[in-house]
């Protein structure tokens, strides 16, 4: 086995590298739509004036198949090891999977081993069906029934070419040509299940046929393909008797828009003979980044199952993602039938036994598809979530957030991240978090001044620490951060007319001191002593607003009390906070809060701020 | 600046984690749809019993307007700095938009500061228009308007909250307060834009209003709102003078299929008044993974105008992806009068601005996503090259190739790689490509046993220069790699009867030996030499198929010969392959390849083969 560096270099070989000599340049893109029109013609359309399929609905979950195991293991740069391989299997069975694709048994001795083990050693539970998938040729029908001799039940997949693009180019048949060679096939198919019955073998079947590139074949063949494989299949049995055959009809390059495909599968299921004997399978892909239209659209134009992978690995763009169809569902209020409550663990196997990542933007899984670092998104997102909080029992409805996180097993701090771009909503939520403090609206604009200029200053993503921090030391809110003024003790008495004499000792940088002051109230007695005792009394702070709210609950209840300051002679305003378990107390300190951060220029103010922050990032 | 993995970690604090105790199980999921239906509601439809969409397709491209540097950028980890974003702003320009919207002035001082270089350095050429958004708030209206000053095409996109979401949560508005907030503030954008053009400012101007959350407004609300700021926006004015005012729509989150949104779209073309003064833009997230799709049929169903972001940047799932709308388009045969040739500087420079990877499956951009790796597609490929070499006039047609790699940048070495899953038509290929050596279709199997040994053993892809390595190693092909007989020199002779005599020495197992011979033809002879002279005579080597081709042209034109040999005694048959200039030449070393393949037992040659090319790996 090969070190990994090593491989990384040799797998760098082939991929892609740009032309040293320029074929095209904006000739062809731009100035030149004669040629662009000649080099591409457009896709051609089914006439089917009448459709029905916009007015419809996704209301029920379709048959799902996975096959992550086969058309996504076949596409990956390295294919999956025997262990990875059941890994996956595990996770598909988990997620409520009842149909998978688990390989290609006659493709390689891997392949067929993989299968043979799944049976052998009983790792497919009684109630999924082992899909395999052989091409239409006999040799390798025999080998893929060879395969999965004494599987419990099994979905035997075949597939030949239906498609102008492949008749003509790879095989060079007529459409009667490609008709007369499936045919034949499913014989032989049906041959070696009637065998096997004969044999008194326990396994359960089920036929599934893909016209290939079903997309890009005439419709009309198509149907006509399909009906002529149906007659085989069945020939003269009672079809009401049987397990319906399904007909795959893959998108196997994506060519058209998703309408496209839409009005093919209404088309099929509408021309198709005995509709109600068959099941119409979906299988889509991504060429043109509108995979999982298709197979919405498809479902509502009739189609009762559909094939794909976990978060859309399969060639080239990949299947169709089946999280991503899932999670559609389940966001409107249907029951896809599978789980993906622990999307995390779903990521986790994939993106390990795949090697390629979830984009951070990829639907419903990616890193920062729920992440708002917009100001008002952040602040809608707040007020959503206050909103939701006087009624849960209604519908999820959050600005934002099409899906409520806890549902994939994601906390709400992941939601709200701030950059230099964010406001203050989404900052004030995480002070919240952090310390449980509802900072006062007036309050947050003040603040979020003091993170988006460390924001700016970094020109990078401020975590949720960093505003934790820069709220600590902009409010001297902790031990770790004292201000000019701190608090040592105090008393207070109350005079006949009601009004408040302070006593008390304040340290003011770094001295003790004793003051004494009277007011309306202790906030006032406390600003009155410290206004005379400040600077020879040169100061005149006056309060502009305050508020407190409880912090906790039970006998761990404390206060946080907000003060706003002005300086009468600058007219500069600061903010001051504190908490205890003293009503009282949390306002006097609140208070000797502002004082500190009056009592220090602003812009020195803010270099010290970003210095505690920025420096302890380092 | 913080060191690189300083900030990673700083910035992981607070994303997704999983849950120590799970809220969700499986039942919300799967077994309980009651209680799921409760939770979330299904999407309204818009009632349109009579679209026309569905019938239409995109013939010609529309307005584009690039988002990358507003709803982009605002939407990243890490914003990008004022050199990253002249970066994307001259690659939107070399891309050929004509409409930027590049930034949002009234944000920050950073921003300001980005839309005054912009200005200021004349960095914006004439012919494109600048575009800046800006909420409906007269203060930032106001900042807004002194950031575009001097520049010389504007539009300024002013946007406000228009669906119930928003109207009930965050701002407690109702209908018509909503429309008056709207109308106040297009008139002042209509004042500021009066005083500019009074006071003799170039500016030209454009206005564009978004009605946030279109796609989750009820439908006839937002004609009544757009029609009041049409109003508002026109006043007394001959609407036929005036520059049409722009409507953008927005999903701002993607909440219905896709169809749901081009009804929206129709539904707003058909019902707003004056359609001929207007321009509907459309402007789609992807959080359903149905953007492309989305802006695609919303262009069917009318509207004029797309805006994006190049790779699907943008808030939580990204902006629909404007590289693949235009590819889409391209390869339709429709100039998306954008030009992305150059795919691989447009990937460079957004990923690097961005800091977030294009995925390997990204439609058109992926590293993968014109790759082949099984066995049936490669020969599909193989085939779909030859058959267009015949006439390639004619539209593009290669199976699973929906364009043509060189339109953008790639060689088609990318197209085809190598896994186990992989067949003998893409190995071939890559031989092809490697050494100019066509194999003969019968050799294929051959080499191809030898190419899947050695990938099962390794299980990691096997890279263009390990099947070149293996080739080589295989068949004695070069100087580096020697089998048990080389040829040293040689005559023939030509008898009355047209027999050929072979007189040589050649080197067995490093010893020089003369041996001579008659037969038929040269390669006859030289094998009957051989069979005398090797084991005292006890191999029987015949010749099963023979077959060569020119290699190059002109002068330095030489002859590649394929040679089968079967051992009578085993029944074993070997290929042997030579080149020179010397077409006897070339067929007699291709004899000593093919007999030094025989004279190693099977089992021993897949060792010593897989050593050569793997221990060169490591």
């Amino acid at each position: 086995m090969l070190a990994r560096s090593a491989l990384s270099r040799s797998a760098n070989i082939i991929t892609r590298k740009m032309q040293t000599s320029a074929v095209n340049s904006s000739a062809t893109w731009i100035k030149d739509p004669a040629a662009l029109a000649a080099k591409y013609s457009p896709f051609k359309s089914v006439d089917l004036p009448n459709r029905t399929w916009p007015d419809q609905r996704i209301t029920k979950a379709p048959r799902w198949a996975s096959s992550d195991l086969r058309d996504g293991n076949q596409a990956l740069v390295n294919p999956m090891t025997i262990e990875q391989k059941k890994r996956v299997f595990d996770l598909l069975v988990k997620c409520g999977f009842k149909e998978i694709e688990a390989g290609f048994p006659s493709a390689s001795e891997t392949e067929f081993a993989w299968i043979r083990q799944l049976i052998e050693q009983k790792q497919c539970p009684d109630d999924v069906w082992l899909q395999v998938l052989t091409p239409a040729r006999e040799e390798l029908i025999r080998r893929t029934f060879q395969g999965v001799r004494d599987a419990n039940k099994v979905i035997l997949h075949m597939y030949n070419a239906a498609a102008p693009i492949f008749r003509e180019q790879v095989f060079g048949n007529t459409q009667q040509q490609t008709i007369d060679l499936a045919v034949k096939h499913v014989k032989i198919v049906r041959e070696l299940v009637d065998e096997a019955i004969a044999r008194g073998d326990r396994t359960q079947w089920q036929f599934e046929y893909s016209p290939e590139a079903f997309s890009q074949t005439e419709p009309d063949f198509a149907v006509r393909l399909c009906n002529a494989v149906q007659d085989a299949w069945f020939g003269a049995r009672d079809k009401s008797k049987e397990a319906p055959i399904i007909f795959n009809l893959p998108a196997t390059v994506e060519v058209a828009t998703p309408n496209n495909y839409a009005d093919q599968i209404e088309y099929f299921c509408r021309n198709v003979q005995d509709r109600q004997h068959i099941i119409v399978s979906l299988h889509t892909h991504n060429d043109r980044g509108t995979g999982v239209a298709a197979s919405e659209l498809g479902l509502m134009a009739g189609a009762d199952r559909v094939e794909g992978c976990l978060f859309g690995n399969g060639e080239r763009t990949g299947n169709v993602d089946l999280v991503t169809l899932a999670m559609n569902m389940y966001t409107q209020g249907v029951s896809p039938e599978l789980d993906f409550s622990n999307m995390e663990e779903c990521i986790e196997v994939i993106t390990s036994c795949t090697d390629i990542g979830v984009h951070p933007r990829a639907p419903w899984a990616g890193e920062l598809v729920f992440t708002a670092f917009s100001g008002s998104h952040q602040d809608a997102i707040k007020k959503g979530f206050h909103h939701r909080k006087r009624d849960e029992s209604k519908p999820w409805q959050i600005p934002y957030l099409p899906v409520d996180p806890a549902d994939i097993g994601m906390t709400y701090e992941a939601v709200i991240r701030v950059n230099s771009q964010s406001g203050k909503g989404g900052v004030a939520y995480l002070v919240q978090r952090a310390l449980q403090l509802d900072l006062p609206k007036k309050m947050q604009p003040a603040f979020y001044q003091v993170v988006q200029s460390i924001s700016e200053r970094t020109a990078k993503e401020i975590t949720a620490d960093d505003i934790e921090k820069a709220f600590r030391a902009t409010y001297y809110y902790g031990p770790e951060f004292n201000g000019r003024f701190t608090l040592v003790d105090y008393s207070f008495a109350t005079g006949a007319d009601g009004k408040k004499s302070f006593q008390g000792t304040v340290s003011i940088d770094g001295a003790e001191k004793k003051i004494s002051g009277d007011g309306n109230g202790p906030v006032s007695a406390l600003l009155n002593a410290l206004n005379a005792a400040w600077d020879g009394g040169a100061h005149n702070l006056e309060v502009k607003e305050y508020s407190e709210h409880a912090l906790g609950a039970g006998s761990d209840v404390r206060a946080a009390s907000y003060v706003q300051l002005v300086d009468k002679a600058s007219g500069r305003a600061v903010w001051g906070v504190s908490s205890s378990t003293d009503v009282t107390e949390a306002s006097l300190k609140a208070v000797l809060s502002a004082a500190s951060n009056a009592a220090v220029p602003a812009e020195r103010r803010f270099a010290e701020i970003e210095d505690q922050v920025v420096g302890s990032r380092v």
